[in-house]
């Protein structure tokens, strides 16, 4: 499991790069982090990070029903890459697409959103374009400043790592098995799904994380193409009530979801997964001072380049995620295929 | 006509800029300058340069077909941006949306669009993102930097300039009307429309202009906006020969298009229209040295905030763009509709 490009959508984002020379002024390579890495001249001590993410598909698809939630995601999903290289962000650019007409409702909403969620974390939104088109698009474009010593990328780490989240995770599978699947939508109502960019815990974790990449594709997508990039593998301990948020330990509970669903779905959210030696995770573990959620001991780093999940019952389940990330591509976009064959993985991999 | 909210994409931009709480270090207003210039505590001499663009209606109305077109034009539009406020370019960051399947093709011609645009002008691509939607957008984000002392805006201008833009202009007219109209194809073939972002000129200007903004939506339209955002007009000496490119020409000669449509339709190119005193403007149009296309004099900036078309047969007319700005919306998006007004426009203002 360790070829980049078992996957498929690394092997698209390879058909794009390979078209394009390669910048010298640029830190790091494709895959390498979440957000560019760029030297300025006139900054020699910095380097500037800069990220550009589109929702589109969660929209089309459903999954986000409100102009608000469109824009708030839109807001952190580029903020979170920014935090994962531990970046103090400089501010955030939208281009929002929309069909003309009966724009007063939506414009309203999803640029409250967009301000809402940029504010939250004491971020502006600096500026934008807008077009007029069949379905909506959004897409956000944030920038930052991060010190060149410190900047954390998505490689570096080594055997015996901790490996940590920003806080408890599964909320983004959680709430999308609840509205697309056959779940009842009360039990996790839209508003009440507002994933958090953890600025703060990235630059907290600058000159400390070995390596680092949010949770928008989900943990164990997050965990896999880490695994990828540095050739080594990861040994999850699988404490739900520790690693779960209450939202996805509740979706579990009350409409019978397995908890590995919520790590291993590809909504996620935006906390941090990151690795530190494990002479810093005995401080991160003890003192978490003002980290707000505290940070989630999931497991280690190892060796063999694979994703043990050791569950409760202190059984080790070996999980093969090329099958389950290229499955949108796979199933053609046919969503209750995608969760047929998604819970068909789960039993071959012994997890039920 | 000096009311910015007499145009309907003003009060559209309005309603998004109005939700946002103002980014304490944003140096512009909205509308104010063709990119956002942020404060950079890193580099206390220097503005971060940054805007994004979406090319989504150019695409959807058929104007461009050839996905090589659809990435060069996301490119230029936002080098543009950067041109106009002087910035010295950092890079490009793109996010394409496309429907799945048939990738290979329009990837490998989108891609080299965009290679070309960037290296055409000494740019690179940084990164970027991908999704899946029924319908292609692209979407550009340029980041450069610009002497905070040096930086230009849209505002500035004063009665007694001289405007100018840095090259003929027209093509983007000519060719929207050629892919469009009525008229034939083989007068601009696609292939033949690369306009190119002015980014030497733009730094030749640092500390010249007392104004500037691209022609992205066309010669009038530009103007029309930096007569509301000034309070001033423009007298516009119309030697067709030296204001129109010869595709432009070609197109007014061969299809009996006149040439008023050039610089007065929406889908222009990427010179830049600019302003300096008229002491600088002798030396501009005496000693163009080193600029490539040469600088062409437009005419002069009057107190009275209006328009006025000074003809080769030196009759005056005063266009009132306002109408015609606002025609795309008022005509439901029908082309056939948009074109026949256009012409009826022209015909009220006494051009035919």
């Amino acid at each position: 499991m360790t070829r980049m490009d078992d996957i498929l959508e690394n092997v698209a984002i390879d058909a794009w790069a390979k078209a394009f020379s390669r910048a010298p002024m640029q830190a790091n390579a494709p895959h390498e982090s979440d957000a560019e890495l760029i030297e300025l001249q006139a900054a020699p001590e910095h380097y500037l990070a800069i990220t550009i993410d589109t929702v589109a598909e969660e929209i089309l698809t459903g999954l986000y029903l409100e102009p608000y939630t469109m824009g708030w995601v839109t807001v952190m999903a580029s903020l979170s890459d920014l935090a994962a290289v531990g970046a103090d962000p400089l501010g955030v650019l939208v281009s929002v697409s929309a069909p003309p007409g009966n724009d007063g409702e939506f414009v309203e909403g999803a640029a409250r959103g967009m301000e809402d969620a940029c504010r939250s974390v004491g971020v502006f939104i600096l500026g934008g374009d807008s077009n007029a088109t069949p379905v909506v698009s959004l897409t956000g474009c944030a920038v930052g400043i991060v010190p060149r010593t410190e900047a954390i990328t998505r490689r570096g780490l080594r055997p015996g790592d901790a490996v940590f989240l920003t806080g408890r995770a599964g909320s983004g599978n959680a709430f999308g098995l609840v509205r697309l699947g056959e779940l009842r939508g009360e039990l996790f109502p839209e508003e009440d799904y507002r994933p958090m960019a953890r600025i703060a815990a990235g630059r907290a974790l600058r000159g400390v994380a070995t390596a680092c990449m949010d949770t928008s594709d989900g943990v164990l997508t997050t965990l896999d193409q880490l695994a990828r990039l540095n050739g080594h593998g990861f040994e999850i301990d699988c404490d739900w009530t520790s690693i779960l948020s209450d939202d996805a330990l509740r979706v579990c509970e009350r409409a019978g979801a397995p908890p590995w669903m919520m790590l291993a779905g590809p909504h996620g959210e935006f906390e941090l997964a990151f690795t530190v030696p494990a002479s810093s995770a005995e401080t991160l573990a003890d003192e978490p001072g003002g980290w707000d959620p505290p940070p989630v001991r999931l497991g280690t780093v190892v060796e063999h380049p694979a994703i043990t999940l050791r569950l409760p019952s202190r059984e080790g389940i070996d999980v093969d995620m090329a099958p389950l990330r290229n499955l949108l591509e796979t199933t053609d976009g046919d969503l209750g295929r995608y969760l047929r064959e998604f819970r068909a993985l789960g039993r071959s991999w012994g997890l039920e």
